[in-house]
C-alpha cells in the first residue's frame, strides 16, 4: 500500500470486458494501465461510474482490482470505487479490494427507497468503521438518488479515514462550503463534469476523471500548471479541453471514453449491454475532438 | 411448473433477511408463504422492489427462491423479479431462478447511464428469447429510470414467451393504450400504488402487490367481486382498503410490509441497512390502520 | 348566475387570438360557443390551460370572459379559470370575471419561488374568501410547481363556497382519498388526462377538458352512459376516443386543440407566439384521428 | 441611455410593495437606489427574479422602472428584466420601459408548455430584431422551465443588440462553451447562485445578482480585485462572503434579501403574498452572517 496522500490525476479506467464470454479483458487493461503510469498519472480508480460498476458482477469487479493492483505494481496508489445499496454489501466489497492490495476507495452510496440523512451518514459511517483504509466520499445525487450534503460531509470528516471527498454535483459553492467549513479534515478532487481548474484555484489536491484515460498527459500538465500557480497557462490549455467535456455530455460517458481508447489502439470494446454502442456519427465527433487536441493522430 | 396462466393476488413478499449476519430467515419466510396460500393467493412474486431486491446479494436472492419454490410446493405458481442493469446479469439470474422451479418472472430493468429505446427493447428481447418460461415485464420510470412505454410493450408482446405486463405508472391510460394495441397478446396485471379496482374494470387478469401480504384475504374477495362484476360490493371493499396506501405512501413501501408483518406476528425483521427503522409514530399510523381494517387483533 | 350545481362535460374553451394584432377573433369565439352548446355540453370554461391563459394579457382575459358570457347567455354555466402567481392578481381577476356575469371560477395557483403548503392553502383561502362564487380548485403540481395536496384539498372544503376540485395529477388514488374524507363537501371533475371513465365510477360529477372542445357530443354521451351506470357501454365508447388523448399527449395540448378545431373549420388560429405551429406530420396525425372517431368529415 | 458598456456590480433590487394596497413603496425604493450608488455599485437591475416579477402587475412593473430610472438619473445604467410567456407581451413590456429610459434590458423567457428549440430561439430573436437596445440573455432552467442552450445563445449571438449573457445554470463549463465560441461577440455575467470570482477568472464582465443589494460595497472591492488580478485578496474575500449565499439557498431568495434591507434599515416590506414571511429563526440566521460580514452593525 503507497503511504503518500493521494493527489494529482486519477483516471477512471474503463471496464474491457467481452461482451459475449463476460472476461475481463486482461492483456488491454494491463496495457492500458502502463500506458497511464508512463504519462504520468498520480493514481488509479477503477470501478467508478466510467468503469461501469453498475453492469458489472463482483466476481468482474474482483478481477478488474487483482488486474489494476498486479499491473501498477505499487507504482501508484490504486483507489477503485465501492459503490452498494446496501451496507454490508459496500462492507464486503472493499474488505476483498482492501484484501488484494488496494491503496483506498471511492465510497458511492446508491440508492432505491429514499433514505433520510440519517440513513445517507450511517451508510458511509459504517463502512468507514469496518475498513481501515482512506476512503474517498462520492456525491453525485442526480446520477445515484441520494445527496451527501456538505453537513454531511462535514459530519464524517471526523472520522479519521474519510480524507477525501469528491463531489460531482458541479456546484463549485459545494466545495467552498466543504472547504470553509472541515478543510482541515477532508481534502477534494475535481470531478470531470466540471471545469477543472476553478476547483483547483478552490484549494483541489487532484482530478478524478474519466476523459483522463485519453487525455493523460494534458491533464497531467494542466494539475502541474495549476499547482505551480501559472493560471495563464493553465487557462490555455483547459480552454480547448473543454470539447472533450462537451462531446462526452452529448452521449453516455462509458461508452465515449471506450470510443477515444479503441481510436487510440486499446481494444476495450464496447459499452456493457443493454447499452448500445455508439453511432457512426457519434464516433466521427470524438475521433474529430481528439484529433484536433493531439490525442490521435 | 404450474401449467395454468397467471392471475389473480400474487403478493410482492417481503425478504426476511437478519441484518447482523446476512442469513434469510427461512422459518419466518416458509411459515408467511404458507399463511398466504391458506388465506387464498393466487401466486407468489418475491425479489420484487416490496422485496428490497436492490439490497441483497445474488446468494441471498437464490436462497429467497429455494425456500419460496420448496415452501409453496407447486400449490400456487412463483414468479420472482429477475432486476438487473446488465443483460448478462438478468440472464443468469434468470437461468439460475428457472433450474429452482420457478413458474416464470417478472423482468425488471434497472438503469444507471440513460437509455435509447432501442436499448430498453432489446433488454427484455434479449432475455425474453434466452429464458424459455412466462415473462412479466414490470414498468416503472420513476423507481426505475427507463421507462418501457406502451410502443416497446406492444412490440415485444410479438414474443411468445411475453405474456404479461404490469404498468406502475400510476398512469391508467397507458394501460388502455396497451390493451387497445396489444389486448390479444398481452395481460395486465395491476400495481400496488393505484386504484386496483379500476384496473380489474378495464380488464386487468390480476393484482401483484406488497400490501396483499398484510391483507391477503380482502385482496383475493376484492379479485373475485371484480371478476363476478360486482362493483358496487367491489367499491365499498375497496374504499377502506384504499388507507393502506395512503400510510405505505408515507412511509418506505418496504419497511411498512415489514412492519404490518411484524404486527402480525411474523418476525421478518427491519428493512435492509443503511435503511432507517421505521419511527415509532410510524408504527403507529400502521397498527391504526391495520387495526381498522380488521388486519390485526 | 345559473344557479344549479356544476356538472357534467365543461369544454375547456381555446382562445381564438389574432398572432398579429393581439385581438381576440370574436366572431369565431362566439360560433364555437353557440356549436358546443348545441352539442349538448353542460359548461363553458375559457383561460383553462388549454385557452392559453399564461399567454393572454388580463385585456385579452377580460375580452374572452365577456365574449363567452354573452355568447352562452345564461344557457349553460360559464366557469373560467383564474390563474395568477400573487393572491392579488387573482382576485382581481375573479373580481372582474364576477361583474361580468361568470358563475364560478376554476382558482389555479401559479408558482415561482417554492411554496409551503400554509402559502399554498393561504392563497385559495384567501380569494375563496373575497370572492362570493362557487370554486373548483385546480392541482396540476407537474405543470404549475405547487402541489395542492389531498390535506390541503380537504383543509379547503371547510370553505362553503369552495365546493369542486379538479385533481390533475393522474393519481387516482388521490381522488379516493378525498372522496374519503371530504365527499360530503367538495365534489370532483375529471381530468383530460386520465380516463374519465374511472373517475365517473369512483363519484366525479363531471368532466372538464380540453378534447371536449373536438368531441363534445361523444363526451356528453359518455356522461350520460356513466351516469346511467351503463358502464359496458361507456367503456366501448371510451376505448377509440383515448386515441385523442393519445395524439394529444404526443404534441402540445392547446396546440391540437386549436388544430382539432380548424379542421372542423373554426378558424381559432395558431398557438400563441413563441409557440411553435404544428409540424404537417402533427396535423395528419390529428386529422387521421378525429376523422376515425367521425369527428371530421 | 448610458452609452458606456455594462460591466461591473449590478444588484438586483428587490420590488418594495405594500401588499395591503399593492402601492409601490416609492420612498424606500429611491433611498435604495441612492445608497448602492453612493456604494459604488456600476448599474441596477430591477425585475429580475429578486425583484419578484412573477408577482407583479403591468401597472407595478412600471411604476417600478420610472422611479429607479429617475432616481438613477443617468449616474449608472438601468436595466430591468423583462420576463414574459408571450412574445407579444415581451415586445410591449420592453417598448414602455425604453420609453421611460432603461439602457438595456435582461430578457427572459417564461414557460408553460414547453417549447422547442426553434421556439426558444425564435422568442429572443423576435424581441431583440423589434427592440433597439442592448439585450441580456438570461438563462435559468430550473426555474423557468426552457433552456436557452448554448447553442442558442451562440446563434443569437449573430445579432447586434445581444451583447450579453447571463447563465444562471450554475454550470460553468457551459459558460466556456459560450465563450469559446462567441467570446466576440458576448460577455458574460456572473449570476448570483455560483462563486463569481470563477467565473470573473473565465473572462466575465460583470455580476449581476440579489445578495448585492444588501453587500455592495463587498460586491464592488471583489469585482475591483478580480479585474486587477489580485487573485489571492480576492479568494480572502470570497470565502466569508459565501456565507450570504448558504443562508440565501436554505431559504426564498427574494424574502431573504428583502429582509437583509430592512435588517438594514430599508422598510421593502415582506415578499409578495401568497409567499409567506420568513420565520424567527430564519431572520436571526441572516441578522447573524450579515452581522459577522459587517454589514450590519
Amino acid at each position: 500500500m503507497a503511504t503518500q496522500k493521494f493527489h494529482g490525476i486519477f483516471p477512471y479506467l474503463v471496464s474491457p470486458v467481452d461482451n459475449t464470454t463476460g472476461k475481463v479483458k486482461e492483456a488491454v487493461l494491463r496495457r492500458l494501465v502502463e500506458h497511464l503510469i508512463a504519462q504520468g498519472v498520480h493514481g488509479l480508480s477503477p470501478l467508478g461510474s466510467t468503469g461501469e460498476f453498475a453492469y458489472l458482477s463482483f466476481e468482474q469487479k474482483l478481477e478488474i482490482v487483482r488486474i489494476v493492483v498486479e499491473a501498477a505494481n505499487g507504482r501508484v496508489p490504486v483507489v477503485p470505487g465501492v459503490a452498494a445499496y446496501a451496507t454490508a454489501d459496500a462492507i464486503q466489497q472493499a474488505e476483498r479490494f482492501l484484501e488484494m492490495g488496494v491503496d483506498g476507495i471511492i465510497l458511492v452510496l446508491q440508492t432505491f427507497f429514499s433514505l433520510d440523512k440519517a440513513a445517507v451518514e450511517r451508510y458511509f459511517r459504517t463502512v468507514a468503521e469496518a475498513i481501515p483504509c482512506p476512503i474517498v466520499i462520492y456525491t453525485n445525487p442526480q446520477l445515484l438518488g441520494s445527496d451527501v450534503t456538505p453537513d454531511i460531509v462535514v459530519a464524517l470528516s471526523e472520522l479519521p479515514n474519510i480524507q477525501y471527498v469528491k463531489d460531482a454535483t458541479s456546484n463549485t459553492g459545494r466545495i467552498l462550503t466543504i472547504l470553509n467549513r472541515a478543510g482541515e479534515r477532508v481534502q477534494v478532487f475535481s470531478a470531470s463534469a466540471h471545469v477543472p481548474l476553478l476547483t483547483f484555484h478552490m484549494g483541489a489536491v487532484g482530478w478524478m476523471a474519466g476523459p483522463a484515460c485519453v487525455l493523460p498527459a494534458t491533464c497531467v500538465q494542466l494539475y502541474e500548471l495549476a499547482k505551480a500557480g501559472r493560471w495563464d497557462e493553465a487557462w490555455e490549455l483547459q480552454k480547448p479541453m473543454w470539447q472533450v467535456n462537451e462531446i462526452f455530455q452529448k452521449y453516455s460517458l462509458a461508452a465515449c471514453i471506450k470510443m477515444g481508447l479503441q481510436l487510440q489502439g486499446f481494444e476495450v470494446g464496447d459499452p456493457i449491454p443493454p447499452q448500445s454502442p455508439l453511432s457512426a456519427a457519434a464516433v466521427e465527433d470524438i475521433r474529430q475532438v481528439l484529433t484536433t487536441l493531439g490525442a490521435i493522430a
